[in-house]
């Protein structure tokens, strides 16, 4: 995805990085709910799984795109880092090979980096799962790459179905990847608090019995709807 | 699968329920030891996988025909549960959304609902698998679903490529799931039982160094296939 | 792909389309030429293929996002649309139903649609492929959708991997379909130009026996590059 | 799919076929129409696809579960052909290799075989295409298969997602294939009739330039669910 | 694939070609005939698909090892081309791109190169068709690649799951790629004339409605194995 | 993949194994460590995963080639084993089927067998896992299969997209599974050691903060490529 004629070979150095207090206020929730509390939306697709259970993370987005084969830019990336950010990764087209490593999660981290999502494959997972640098990736893949050709860093890009911005909000576990837009993350901070509330009373009464076309008072609509019953 | 011209938006009420001791004997078995005592049928496709290892079910289908991103047949199905039953969902399309969380998970053990498998996605990972709610899907997706559109409750539905009727039993564990027609539950049962012990004595043998070309006798049918040794 | 909280529900009724004789000047080029005067961006992924070889539109998109097994959004965009509009179908999530079918072509071509993209399915493709009413799917599937939830109308999607805004140009052939942003369409055009006129000269050499290696002056560099030749 | 201890190594040789006046009715309708005269159900999955543009196939089922990687029930099936049937065949795991050439379908042509659905590959598909004899396969591969394994004839088998019983009518067009339960087939060709009728009036009305939206009166119930217009 | 330390970077110019003859002779089979006649093996994968019906390819590898998103190693080769040769395209990651294009078709084709065979993409494919430019293909993508890293040529390669070596003989036609080592061509020739033959007479058998259970004598077999009929 | 008329139906009993020194020095390096010591290549597709995390095999070669749904060879492979080997099977067309359990790899391990490498599935993981037998497949299926046809034992075999011939030595971790010739065994292991020598020195100047635009003198490259940097 790119929106120029002159998007390849470009650095944005200044981006507006979300709210920190509503990055952190995010952090508290589970990616579940808060794309159900940005209305069902901003999800990446369920192929990007976590290269260990539990892997979780949350940061401003610094996006960057990959030319297939190549992680060029990710050195270029590792640069524009600032403490709290998340790297977000897309490649111009489907590429499994594995562009990340334990030595760039080392750097990454050293600049403030807080964890990788990739279109892509990565390597070295007994290592990163050792340093607990939250990885969701496409594949895993020992296949290394070249370093010879441009993409971008901190432009707009798709990653795994789902526009990202530089500075977004990434929120990452175990159930996916959410985008949270900069621009409204304390109201989508606000919503999930509000759901997660709400579900907490729900839970006290599915956990005593209490069905969800009672609680939901769904019977009237499922009647309407045309449900019938039969022995 | 659907076999009449109103098989969508029926909850059938009263279903046969295989007999809950041949399901007991059932559950000591290994998913794969089932599938060779039935003569090696009666299996899911190998996509469906638990949440987490060692997740084990063993139970009576209720099962569930869900809309492509609905799941309003979920919250029918669970009054319709008794304890010992499983639930198994299929989709009218294939479709990888998150139609079960833990809250439905809540419920669902609040009826006496003993696990699911569901030819779908599924969220809330982290929390059912301290739950120990076992799960058998074939994603995991944060994605949430509507409720607007009608399937079935307990009507014989196709999961992951096997056919399920209301009241069979289902096995499930790291190997993937098994469906024994409720009316040869104890047959299977026998034959898993006679395979297993016979399995020991094998596993002995074969610890010992002695060869399957030996137990099983086939140098002479090699032979006579045309197999060649060669330097 | 969705940017904000309230992105779900709505119809945008005024959008920028890109300027008709930019327009009419893409189209005479293959979407491999426009792709590289773009600077290898804006390509769907090659999943998505026509439903007859030689299908081909070009025109300005009306986006549609769609839930998934519903295509009530597909009427409500056949009202935005105007004689040149191309129609964009993405969904929420992964779904491959037959969402549109020769009625519904027969209702976008009288209100000027000439031609679907959809990262889904589509159905009665011997009437569309009899009507010549181009169409690029990621499948053909006979199952049929409800109507029953919201989604939105000309608002910016990701369809297959692409951003697409209301407006944009799409140019789509048997070599898959190109996203051009409205804004920067005359300059595209300009630069897919200038590549044919020169891959004219190109072809000829190259079908005189010339070499690429020669054409290209590349020897030089795949020497440098440690090429070596061995007998 | 295997409903009992003993269903592999068997031949059903008397099954009740459909009602021929009824798969003659059936032949007339597209499979899109079929499918949702049943209530959008009997569908196979979509990755059916026919061998040639244009396929198309109607009749009664002779169905077959085989083993990977072998053939040999489809000779078995050969003889239970009558004119009008249709082979579906099944396999026990997933499997795209070559079970069926243009010999089998010289075999099946002279005995009335009027097609073949089969969840696998099949090979010689120039021959099989200017034969005219109508495939639908999961794959094209020239890989062969061997004969040593038994598997069954006219039992209920589950083919790429649907179940058939033998007997069972099948339509098969460019748009995929769809199973109607030969008990119902009478009422479906009803339903399908009506429909096709009921669909000519609407073709016009929209070629007319009318919306759906005024067709269906969809503007009010999309009103009370939320949609907004905006400038 | 790669056999040593340094076999990439490197372009082999004398390898031993197939016997013409013996190329000549396996034109004229098919390729489920040729692969049955090398005893079910050397074929590659089924995903590998003409670009259009009928195409057809016969001739010795060139063989290609590519990098991902990378065509330079095609110009290299095109010099590498004789009159009866077919170019066998692998990389070493799997990747879609379109590494091909109707400009190097012109070029292969002034040098003697009788088609393609990619496990990649490919793109102008309407422009190759009005050629007539066999390729064969794991996808068909306008996405474009560049020209930095070095490959090899002449290089043993796997290629869909096949192993070429340069100098094979490559037939392609609707049913996939099969390969045969230079070094047996004369006797798969040979072999594949017999089967041939052998088919000539079996298909008038079958036209007659002799079954397959006679022709083969499987009934005994049949039976010995457990087959039984039941009504 | 299969090189000769009359490969199927073959053991070869003696093979050279790669030189025991060479195996224990390449033990000690990671999957990705051996594919760049090896220039990039070698490796299996990143499909093949270990049963368990944490699975770990090195040692030569015995390579199995099995037949779709057919895992007899394996017993013959269980022959030839030698203290040391891993078993690499492969199968001649792709399936998914369980060809490998419990009781197999006690057989394995009581002939000195250290791990197997799968292009196929696998079962009973939860016992496999007990053992600490590793295990690297495309699939888990608890699916069957019979022992009926011939494959060979001892051939050069394509496995999972790679060429390994028998004695090669195989090493496989959580990154997948790498291939080296075993006549380049002792050089792949110096260059292994070389590079992880250097890794070490480079992780603890990416740890300090040092970016790898300076550590590889990214800069001047990169500028000379076009890359902008922009506010």
């Amino acid at each position: 995805m790119n929106m120029s004629l002159n998007n390849l070979g470009i650095v944005r150095r200044n981006i507006v990085r979300a709210d920190k207090f509503a990055v952190d206020r995010l952090a508290r929730f589970g990616v579940a709910t808060i794309h159900e509390a940005m209305g069902r939306v901003g999800l990446m697709k369920p192929y990007m799984r976590p290269i260990y259970p539990g892997a979780h993370a949350c940061g401003t987005a610094v996006t960057v795109l990959l030319q297939p084969g190549d992680n060029w830019m990710m050195h270029v990336a590792a640069e524009q880092l600032q403490p709290g950010d998340v790297i977000v990764a897309a490649c111009t087209s489907d590429c499994e090979d594995g562009f990340f490593g334990e030595l760039l999660a080392t750097s990454f981290r050293a600049r403030g980096g807080g964890g990788l999502i990739i279109d892509a494959g990565v390597r070295d997972v007994k290592d990163l799962t050792a340093m607990e640098f939250p990885v969701f990736s496409r594949a895993i893949n020992a296949k290394g790459t070249v370093k010879a050709t441009l993409g971008s860093v901190n432009i707009p890009v798709v990653c795994a179905g789902a526009l990202v911005n530089p500075g977004d909000v990434i929120v990452a576990d175990d159930d996916g990847v959410v985008v949270v837009p900069g621009a409204i993350a304390p109201q989508v901070a606000d919503a999930a608090e509000a759901r997660e509330t709400n579900e907490a009373d729900k839970r006290q009464r599915f956990a005593a019995g209490e069905l969800g076309l009672d609680m939901y008072k769904m019977r009237e609509s499922l009647e309407k709807a045309g449900l019938k019953y039969v022995d």
